[in-house]
């Protein structure tokens, strides 16, 4: 049971936003504008990053959500996930996306933890001024849905293939429309 | 300077907008739907919890932008803003306000901060069910808001009475046509 009265059977961020679309639209708008909109950074390294923050929040919900959906568009198993989530810094990933999982790490402590040191690593290794913007922007959108679920302690279903199947189904369908009635 | 290329002279989330106007568009319906459409919270009891929220995270944009929104709304002095932000707890407030604080205070810290003792205190002292999901939404909000204007490392002006000024003449302008260059 949440802490407020949403619609029953309605998992994680779809019950808020289920009783509360006027909040809700802009907040698909951004996931969609984040994380699917074409851009330099695939659809499932920006998952990945989303994974990744919410992983480290702790956040139960969407570190499964959002590690389906890396895992469909990375075509890759839960345990390459699971490794990323464990320790990136030895993860098989590239290692531009290492250093903006970094700067990740640093915006999930707090803006002030990015340095600048972070941020040359980053360029060095080929990220534009873009990729480092929504690197940061994902990181901290979030730690605004992670705190938002949890927040109002929303319930969660414990099976992760829960999320991995739901995942492949819906991938395709985007934020930007998402109802969470379904 | 920024850690990324913006525009020059637009400082704080200003010149992240300009650089960014697919992901500045949600991101200004959200504080729209948040802070500014006709709510039982009135504008200056919601501009103060993003206010109190950014200071906790040491934001001196948003505090200040913010600060500047509460002062117009609620026609107060700058000093009681601050002694919101110094110790909410003995500060001149409504009690309901004031538990309201007390669930973004834990908001900030992390989702599973906030407790059933701290929502039911909110409840008994008149607040609904909408009421609490939008104190930890704005909560939430603004802990991504503070961490995208200070991970990207914006300037911000020094001088507290420019975000004062800025507030009274373009409060009544909201944030859905958020114009950043201006």
């Amino acid at each position: 049971m949440a802490y407020i009265n949403v619609p029953e059977g309605l998992p994680g961020i779809r019950g808020l936003m289920a009783f509360r679309p006027e909040t809700a639209q802009p907040l698909n708008d951004l996931a969609e504008a984040l994380l699917r909109v074409e851009n330099s950074l695939t659809p499932g390294e920006r998952e990945l990053i989303a994974t990744f923050v919410s992983s480290l929040n702790d956040c139960f919900f969407c570190q499964n959500s959002h590690g389906g959906y890396a895992q469909h568009f990375l075509e890759c198993d839960m345990e390459f996930i699971d490794s990323v989530k464990r320790d990136y810094q030895s993860a098989d990933i590239s290692e531009k996306l290492r250093a903006l999982l970094t700067i990740a790490e640093s915006v999930t402590k707090g803006g002030k933890f990015v340095n600048e040191e972070q941020v040359r690593k980053a360029r060095d290794l080929g990220a534009t001024d873009r990729e480092i913007h929504d690197t940061v922007l994902i990181a901290a959108a979030f730690c605004m849905f992670n705190r938002y679920v949890d927040g109002l302690d929303t319930w969660a279903p414990d099976d992760r293939q829960y999320y991995i199947k739901r995942a492949a189904g819906r991938a395709h369908l985007g934020y930007a429309n998402y109802d969470p009635r379904k």
